[in-house]
């Protein structure tokens, strides 16, 4: 096994590649959340001036990845890949948010935990000496994803307490080689989460279908680490919300490990359950993406946190799989985020 | 740059990865097919035992990647990550194919391009020493994608001529660090394609929208490593068809490439266009993942070819972006398989 390589599924960077920059741009509902004054920009025009929901969601990408490189400080030639994902068929919301851009991309899907695998597969891309910089981007917007793998907005279909809200968002970050001395933070591993299938059915609780790929994850990271939840000042999932915290937390404690005071959730974080009617939480690949950016490394950056176990975590369904009466699995990848002395 | 980079978009290994194994599994009509006896299984139920189409195509993709890690002797310890895509919105053929397998895993789209990403991602994370081995996967079913893009079987729908027929199959590779005296093939390089965007908007003739996402990446392989045609044996492209290989071998003839004595498509060689009304030829991601296995990787490991380019495109468009007046965009991946000596 080589050096970089740590237990059954995790990687320890030899050379932890930077994040250089980071960008998040989101919707007016977004805004008007707990996290509102961290994002880099609020679109109040939920089409983006676009002419559909598809388009505007690409347009989120274009814009989020375009900020990110410029705040790099480096030139559209300096950046070598794009790793980009969303939640739509076929990934057309990454391939025409990215085309204008035109850098060698790779498309990446893991349902919402496809911040975490973009960001995996591009330091090692990077670390690999493969590329000195790259962009790692993912969205998702409310209305495309409800159109995808809901009702029509216009039916104003009711949602159970346990459902989550797309968040309309992206984050994209600039992963490089370095140097850096204005690095946001060093990804110095990664743990890459393999398929968790609990037999469980309810689309409308994806919080608790995703909880046990998280738990899967961090004892994974635990174990081919060596080390428990005192190794990490946070521990942060991509959307579990309301319900998959509870079952994380709980699911944890019964495994010995009380994370509760180092835990945390972006798709809690970024909406006010009370005041926006968001039920569960926010959910959507630019969920933990967007709160990544805005709130995560900036944290990072000050040194107000050293250390970050980033959790995306996603729901492997399809309305067809669903329809046919499949389970819903989960995976989760974690990026394992240190500030920068 | 680092040393391992070539040119703008190309990769170069100091310690090329092997392709140890392979496998294919294909459906009855391709089994009926002018490459028929190359292929490792060919399945008489189209269904392969499963309630629906969908389920189906997973079986693919397991069969597949059982008997690729069989036939290289690993045991399913050995092998670090899968990284796998299809054509389905969200991928479920690849979530639920790949999920009783339990890898750390990667969820890949580049729409027929797909095999080529994977190989290409896969590759790095050998060379670059996050992985001893890893398995890369593409998987399509006619019937699956029939009904993910255009009608419902039962309507037997007309096709024209241009249009190509999605190739019910799945090819899997196992690509490790070696060294070994068993490889089919080592991976020198990759060639990653850029969105390609010629505003082309006819679905049924994917072929044209690809060939400018092949010339492009070919081009840009020529430049990156200083070569041209005469570097390889065999240029193949994914599935092209009829159209697209007219177009591309005129592209290229026009920028004083002559590569029709060396060129080679897979949708093109799959099928009988006569006599299996196939039309313009094979598509899909397991159309060149099925191919690449079953009747390219043997001609390089018996070394009738010593260089082969091959280069899955992928077109990249949804009925939603289609729907929508969007444009079909293409793409294309390039791999650089050398005869192991």
């Amino acid at each position: 096994m080589g050096k970089k390589q740590a237990g059954r599924a995790s990687v320890l960077f030899e050379e932890p590649p930077f994040v250089l920059s980071a960008a998040s741009v989101v919707g007016k509902k977004e805004g008007d959340g707990p996290l509102g004054t961290y994002f880099d920009k609020i679109e109040m025009d939920s089409m983006l001036g676009k002419k559909n929901w598809e388009e505007a969601e690409s347009e989120l990408q274009t814009r989020a990845s375009k900020l990110a490189i410029e705040k790099s400080g480096l030139s559209q030639e300096e950046i070598r890949y794009y790793f980009g994902g969303d939640l739509l068929g076929q990934l057309i919301a990454t391939s025409f948010g990215s085309m204008g851009l035109q850098f060698p991309m790779f498309g990446i899907y893991g349902a919402c935990s496809t911040m975490g695998e973009a960001m995996g597969l591009g330091a090692m891309a990077v670390e690999g000496g493969f590329a000195d910089n790259i962009v790692a981007c993912a969205s998702s917007h409310f209305a495309s994803a409800e159109k995808q793998f809901r009702f029509p907005l216009e039916y104003g279909n009711q949602r159970p307490y346990s459902a989550t809200w797309t968040v309309t968002g992206c984050g994209a970050v600039v992963i490089g080689a370095g140097p850096s001395e204005k690095a946001l933070a060093r990804i110095t591993g990664i743990t890459t989460g393999k398929i968790v299938d609990m037999d469980f059915k309810d689309s409308m609780n994806m919080g608790a279908a995703m909880a046990m790929a998280a738990l899967d994850t961090i004892l994974q990271n635990f174990r081919d680490l060596g080390v428990d939840e005192t190794y990490y000042d946070r521990i942060i999932t991509g959307d579990l919300g309301q319900v998959g915290r509870r079952l994380l937390l709980d699911y944890l404690s019964g495994a010995g490990h009380d994370i509760e005071s180092r835990y945390l959730d972006c798709g809690i974080l970024i909406f006010d359950e009370e005041a926006q009617d968001t039920h569960a939480g926010g959910s959507g690949c630019g969920c933990s993406a967007s709160v990544l950016c805005g709130y995560i490394l900036p944290k990072l950056e000050e040194g107000a946190w050293k250390r970050v176990l980033f959790l995306p975590t996603g729901a492997l369904l399809s309305t067809v799989s669903f329809n046919e009466g499949q389970s819903v699995p989960g995976i989760a990848h974690a990026v394992i985020l240190e500030h920068v002395e």
